[in-house]
C-alpha cells in the first residue's frame, strides 16, 4: 500500500473535492438500476456487474459498460472481491458503489477498494467494520450518546452469568448471536431455567450458523414498533437527520413494507430521537448515509444497530423530503460538503414503500420465472423502483424482492388510497408476487388504523381476519 | 327545469358541501385515465366514456363501468352532448369532469349536465361562455385587474378602422379571428398596406373556420414568452394561485415542453403576476381550476385569454406544489372550501413535461398504431401520465398526444438531466414518437439556456443546428 492519500478518506476531501468519472455498481436488481440512475443524471458513467444469471438485467442493458464477474451463484459473483475489483480497475472505475446487501457492509471489501486507490463510496471501513459487530456497536453507540436496550454489555460467558444478568435486566429477556443476524441464535426467555436452556441452544445454533458461539442478551421488548433515523453526514463535521422510517410491518424479520413518518410517534419524540441520532453520528466520526434502528415501546427508544450503508426503504425518506440520497452519497464521497444544516432539511407528507416480491402472497414460496406482461402503474405521487421488464428472467439464485412501490400524498390516508389504486393497476405475470398481500394490508383494519407492532404482520398473514 | 337548487352552483355549495358518488369522466386517453385515479384514490367510482374505436382503452378496462357513447368520429362521440348525458344519468352518475379539449370549455354542455340535476365539475358555465369569446373576455379581464395587449378593444370594423387602429398601436400588430384559436384567422402586418390585406384575409379565413367573420387586433410582440398562471376558487371567495408555467416551447401554437417555474421570471414578477391572476379570479367570481394565459416580453405581462378547465400541463404545478389539481377540482364542485391561503401555498423545486405525440419526430406525421413493446421510465422524480400498454390501438381519430412525461426535481438542471435519462429508458414501439426531438432539445443549448421565445421551436424543428 502506498502512502498517497486514500481516496474516500477524510485526508483526501480535505484537500478539494474531486468529480467520479466513472462509478462502478457492485450489486444488482432494483438498486443497481436506482444507483445507475442517479448517477447518469449527475453526468458520470456506469459500469455495471452481473453473474451469468444476470446478463440481461435492466441495469446490465442501460449501463455504459458492463461486466460479468462469475457465475449464478452470489459467492463467486457480487460477494467476489477479486473479481469486482478486477472489474473496477480493468474499466478505470474511480468509485464503487455497493449498493445494500452483498458487499455494503463488509470493512474488508471497503479497505481492498481504497487501497486499490479507488473511492468506495460509504462510510469510514473502521465504521462499517465496528457497527457489523453487534456488541462493539452497542457499546459504541452508547458512548456515542443512543439509547440502548438494557442488557449484559458485553458477552454472557456461563449459563450462571446468563441467569444472573436475567435477574437484574428483568424478565422477559433475548438472547442473541453476537455475529448474528436473521432471527438466527436468537431466544426469548422468561425465567431462570428458561435462560439457561435458551443460552446453550443459542451458542450452538450461532456457532453452526456463523461460526462463532457468543451470545449476548438484552430486555425483551413484547410490542415494540421498528423505528429507523435515516443520517446523512459529510467528511467536514456537518450532520444531518432526515427523520424516521416506521418499518413495523416484518415477517421472519424481513421488512414488508415502510413508511414515513410513522404513524406511532410524537412530533416532539420524532425531533427528540432525530436530535440524538445526528450527534451520535458526529459523535462516531461518521460521513455519508447511515441508518439508527431503534426498538420503540412506551415513548422509549432502544438502539437496535446501525446500517452503514443505503437502505432498501429509503425512497420513503426521499419523497418526504426531495433529497436523492444515492446523489447525497455520491456527493460526500466525493468530499463535497452537504451544504445544508437540520434547520434547511423539511418534511412534506407522507410516503409509503411496499416491496415486492416473487413469492407465492400466502405460502411465501419463491417464484422465479420468465417475467410475461409488465406494466408498472404510474401518476401522481407514484414511484416504482424495479429492473423488471417483459421477457426478463427472474433468477432463483438470490433475494426475492422484484420491485418496490412507493407512493407519497399529503397524509397517510392519501397514501393508502393510492397505494391500493396503484397496486390494483400493477401487471407483472410469469411469476407469483406478494402483490395480493399488500392489497389485503390496506384492507386490514389494524393496519389502516397504524396500530401495530413488529410482530402484527406474522399473524396477520397466517390469519388474516383476526377478531 | 326545475326551480330547485342546481347542483355545482353557489348556492348549492352555500347549503352543505355533498360528496360524489359517482363520476362520468367525459374525455378519453391520458386525462381520462388521470381522472380516474384521483377518484378513485376519493373512493368515487368511475363512469367512463368510449367511442367504438376506445373500447379497449385503458381507462375504459380501469373504470368501475363504462359506456359506447358512439363511432370513432369525436363530433359523434366526445363531443356528443345527448350522448354523454345520457350515460351519465343512466349510469347515475352525480357529478362529470369533462377533463381538458371537447366539451370541457362548452357552456351549453356545463348548463345542460346542471340542468339535469347533476354538478358539472368546473367554473359557472356563464364565466366559461364569457372566456370562450375572445374580445369579451379580453374586456372581462382588464375590467378584474389583468395586464392586456394594447389592441382594438373590440371588432375591427372596416379595412380603414384597422388601419387607424394600428397607427394608435404602432406596428406591428397581430389580426386575430374572434371565435378563432389554433392560428387561423391570425396576421402579423408591420405597414398601412399589409393592415388592409391582411384584415381582409383573416376575415375570410375566420369565417371559413369559424363561421364568423368578426376579427380583432392587437400589439404584436416579437419575442413574448408564454407564460400562464394556475388559479384555483372555491365557492366561498377563496382564490389561490399556484404560480406559473412557462409554456413557450410551442410548435404550430401547439405546447410541445412545459416547466414551472419559469426560468425568465424573477421573484418579483412572479409573485406580482400571480397575485394580479388571483384577484382577477375574485373578481370575475370564478371558481374551480383556471388558468390565465399571457404573454411575456422585456418584464411585461400582456393578457391573452382565460382557460376555464383543467390543462394539459397541470401536472408541473402539481409537483411543484405537491396539490393533486384534479382532487382541488373535485372537492371544489361538492362545494368545499379550499381550506387554505395564499400564504400556505409553498413552492418545492422545479418541474418539467414533455409532451410525448403519436407523430414522426421530423416530419410530425400522425403515426397511429398497434403498441409493441412498451416499457415506461420510473425511479426518483419521474412521472408519466398515459393510457398506453402493449397491445393498444392507438386510434387515428383523435389528438395524437399519447403520453406525458414529467419530472421533478431540486431545480432545472435537475430537470434536464432526470428528464434526459427517462426519455432514454422510455420504451413505445409500434407507433413513431416524439421522444427523439424532446432527446434533441435536452441537448439543444437554447433550450438548456433557458434563454428562449415562443418561436424559437418552429426554427429548432427546421434547423436543428442553427448558428
Amino acid at each position: 500500500m502506498s502512502a498517497a492519500v486514500l481516496p474516500g478518506s477524510k485526508a483526501a476531501a480535505e484537500r478539494a473535492p474531486i468529480r467520479f468519472e466513472k462509478v462502478l455498481i457492485a450489486n444488482r436488481g432494483e438498486i443497481a438500476l436506482r444507483i445507475l440512475r442517479a448517477c447518469r443524471e449527475m453526468g458520470i458513467r456506469t459500469v455495471a456487474v452481473h453473474s451469468t444469471a444476470d446478463a440481461e438485467a435492466m441495469h446490465v442493458r442501460l449501463a455504459d459498460e458492463s461486466v460479468c464477474i462469475g457465475p449464478p451463484s452470489a459467492r463467486e459473483s457480487y460477494l467476489n472481491k477479486a473479481a469486482l475489483l478486477a472489474a473496477a480497475t480493468i474499466t478505470g472505475c474511480d468509485a464503487v458503489h455497493p449498493g445494500y446487501g452483498f458487499l455494503s457492509e463488509n470493512a474488508d471489501f471497503a479497505e481492498m477498494v481504497q487501497d486499490h486507490h479507488i473511492t468506495f463510496i460509504g462510510p469510514p471501513p473502521r465504521l462499517i467494520r465496528k457497527m457489523g459487530d453487534k456488541i462493539a456497536a452497542k457499546q459504541a453507540a452508547a458512548e456515542a450518546g443512543l439509547p440502548c436496550v438494557p442488557g449484559s454489555d458485553g458477552a454472557v460467558e456461563s449459563a450462571d452469568d446468563a441467569v444472573a444478568r436475567a435477574e437484574e435486566i428483568g424478565y422477559p429477556v433475548l438472547i442473541k448471536a453476537a455475529a448474528g443476524g436473521g432471527g438466527r441464535g436468537m431466544k426469548v426467555a422468561d425465567s431462570a431455567a428458561a435462560v439457561t436452556e435458551a443460552w446453550r441452544t443459542a451458542r450452538t445454533e450461532a456457532l453452526a450458523a456463523f461460526g462463532h458461539a457468543e451470545v449476548y442478551m438484552e430486555k425483551y421488548l413484547a410490542n415494540p414498533r421498528h423505528i429507523e433515523v435515516q443520517v446523512l453526514a459529510d467528511m467536514h463535521g456537518t450532520a444531518v437527520h432526515l427523520g424516521e422510517r416506521d418499518c413495523s410491518l416484518q415477517r421472519k424479520h424481513q421488512k414488508v413494507l415502510e413508511e414515513a413518518p410513522s404513524p406511532a410517534l410524537t412530533t416532539e419524540e420524532r425531533e427528540r430521537i432525530g436530535a440524538v441520532a445526528a450527534t451520535a453520528t458526529r459523535n462516531l466520526g461518521y460521513y455519508n448515509a447511515g441508518t439508527m434502528e431503534f426498538l420503540y415501546e412506551n415513548g422509549h427508544f432502544y438502539f437496535m444497530e446501525m446500517n452503514t450503508r443505503l437502505q432498501v426503504e429509503h425512497p420513503v425518506t426521499e419523497m418526504i423530503t426531495t433529497l436523492d440520497l444515492v446523489k447525497e452519497q455520491i456527493r460526500i464521497a466525493q468530499g463535497e460538503r452537504l451544504g445544508y444544516t437540520q434547520d434547511d432539511i423539511r418534511f412534506y407528507g407522507h410516503a409509503i414503500e411496499c416491496r415486492i416480491n416473487a413469492e407465492h402472497p400466502v405460502t411465501f414460496a419463491p417464484s422465479p420465472g420468465t417475467i410475461g406482461r409488465y406494466h408498472a402503474p404510474g401518476g401522481m405521487g407514484v414511484r416504482v423502483e424495479s429492473g423488471l421488464y417483459t421477457g426478463l428472467k427472474v433468477p432463483p439464485h438470490y433475494d426475492g424482492m422484484i420491485a418496490k412501490l412507493v407512493v407519497h400524498g399529503a397524509n397517510r390516508q392519501e397514501c393508502l388510497m393510492r397505494l391500493s389504486r396503484a397496486l390494483g393497476e400493477y401487471v407483472i405475470e410469469g411469476v407469483e408476487t406478494t402483490i395480493p398481500l399488500h392489497q389485503r394490508l390496506m384492507k386490514a383494519p389494524r393496519f389502516v388504523s397504524g396500530d401495530y407492532d413488529i410482530r402484527w404482520l406474522e399473524q396477520f398473514v397466517t390469519d388474516p381476519d383476526p377478531a
